[in-house]
């Protein structure tokens, strides 16, 4: 049908997020902030109100032979409301549609149901609509969830100023291992059905990949201590393509230390089995919607109380590039290596 | 896996729908409608703020082989809308997020935008986000539309009085005859691919499946009369699953009468070549995205000058049950008979 053909994978993933919203035209006076950060911002009447969507695919974003259907149910909620809070606000609202195939049973649809829930629960949010349809194949859903903010109090990824402290809750790399992991048994199974698998002592890993929690807790920290960060992005792609998204919308370089970037003993002992560098998960790996975060370093003495938060390196000017200093003293140019050409991204 | 399976159509589309939702709490105060209307409400601090959602799924609610991709980017837009405009709401902003498989070039993608950018512009609306991800197959499109309405002055499913006049816009069934004309535009093509499309004074209604506009027009000359509808639903399922909905939510029964439903020169004269009563294209087809709702008679002498809207019928007492009266005089029970089983529902 096209006159002119152009692989979607020649522009890559943001290429095409860039081509599709170049035109993008803003109208609605209230629109303060839109494509291109973890939630848009649109103020209503004094109050700001933060918008963020994702769509999980079956086959492309999670495998139904390891997924079970009330965790995968939480994590399409907790993934989004971690888009809310890495703008610094909090989440109030969902909406959820789904589509599936006759393949699923009722029973099923209510433990997808149960994670549903049980993430508005633990989150405190209110689902309000969605829309449910059938799918010729596989399972389709697709969440938008909608926080508050008080105005101009929320955080982009383009505030970053040289000199801040570039910072990272939790550890990473951890649900890249659950990954590999869930992967191994599932190939396992499919050659060995009688073999058992064995997870043991692998609770933590499996338990990134397959129930994320979104940092509500960093940000209310954050809050508490009156520490406005300068720029905000949830970690769901990896620590590289996010530190990336930071330095390019902030106009910034920076200089991150392999040393200092947390790692889970569970994921760097698996991570070993596997043959994979720790730190390789932890910077390509994808998936632990940590928060990736600038400060001002005055906020320097209050940060380090906080052993949720690490500092990982710190904003340069444009001029010295993106430089990720290894264990052993090299310096590399940082690269976002994901593992997957074309999988998602948010604009 | 599951113990006990229960297929989804032994329950139908809106048992499902009270299944999932059975339970829902709402947690934040300024939850003012959550599920079970065309859109929820959430205060936002003094004034009121719409949110609906719709999923799009290839081979379930569009055919690739008849529509043309810029149309369909038009349609997911403004069937979002129309669900903002049937709460008496204006639509302000929309995010979109798209699954796709490497059939659909970057070519392909920009003509689906050309249509979601062209809804933006003609209804004013900005889009301010979403996701893009790949798909294992076929086309997946998730549209959020949200709006704002002054404080309370929504219109939702349930309001509806004994006496009001039941309303609708425009004229209704051409969209199904739309979909009845392509599709058997297919067969021909799929047997005799030489053979050129006979779509030749079809254009109105084939462009009311492929191209449907929301009626912000009605919305806006209601708004500008100072009339209140007391309910409001869009007609995006057939008039009597929509009729159907009002009284439910309303708790009254309806008398519908056959020979008030509007229905455009084309639509009737094609229905008849098909052999199908244009009455019952009108009462059980689907997609015409008018607005059906209901008034307080002392706005009739209103109503009569505006020529774009048919007063159809009028509530009644619970007890009266939901009747059709047809052309003959006689007397029927109005049911909702979808042509689809389980196609799609919004909750």
């Amino acid at each position: 049908m096209d006159e002119q053909r152009t692989d979607v994978s020649s522009l890559g993933e943001f290429g095409l997020i860039d081509r599709l919203t170049q035109n993008n035209e803003t109208r609605q006076a209230g629109t303060i902030l839109s494509v291109g950060d973890d939630g848009a911002v649109i103020d209503q009447y004094g109050k700001q109100c933060v918008i963020s969507t994702d769509l999980l695919v079956e086959g492309i974003h999670f495998d139904m032979m390891y997924t079970p259907l009330k965790h995968l149910g939480y994590k399409a909620v907790a993934v989004n409301l971690s888009d809310i809070y890495a703008m610094m606000a909090t989440p109030t609202h969902i909406t959820v549609s789904i589509a599936f195939s006759n393949r699923f049973s009722v029973e099923a649809i209510d433990e997808l149901y149960e994670g549903i829930y049980a993430a508005c629960e633990r989150y405190n949010v209110d689902l309000i609509g969605g829309d449910t349809s059938s799918s010729p194949k596989g399972l389709i859903i697709s969440v938008t969830a909608v926080g508050e903010v008080a105005p101009d109090k929320f955080a982009t990824r383009s505030g970053a100023k040289k000199g801040d402290l570039l910072c990272v809750s939790g550890d990473l790399g951890g649900a890249y291992i659950g990954l590999q992991l869930l992967e191994r048994e599932k190939r396992i199974f499919l050659d060995s059905p009688q073999v058992q698998p064995d997870l043991q002592n692998k609770t933590y890993t499996i338990g990134r990949i397959l129930k994320p929690e979104p940092r509500a807790d960093i940000v209310e920290w954050l809050q508490e201590q009156d520490i406005m960060p300068t720029s905000m992005i949830d970690v769901s792609d990896g620590l590289s393509s996010e530190t990336l998204h930071l330095c390019k919308q902030s106009n910034l370089g920076c200089r991150l230390y392999e040393d200092k970037i947390p790692v889970h003993t569970e994921t760097r002992d698996t991570a070993l089995e596997f043959n994979i560098g720790p730190s390789m998960c932890a910077l390509n790996g994808g998936e632990d919607y940590e928060l990736l975060f600038t400060i001002n370093p005055a906020h320097y003495d209050k940060l380090v109380l906080n052993e949720k938060i690490s500092v990982i390196g710190h904003m340069t000017d444009i001029s010295e590039g993106t430089v990720l200093q290894t264990k052993g003293g090299n310096t590399h140019k940082l690269v976002a290596q994901g593992w997957n050409t074309f999988d998602q991204e948010k604009y």
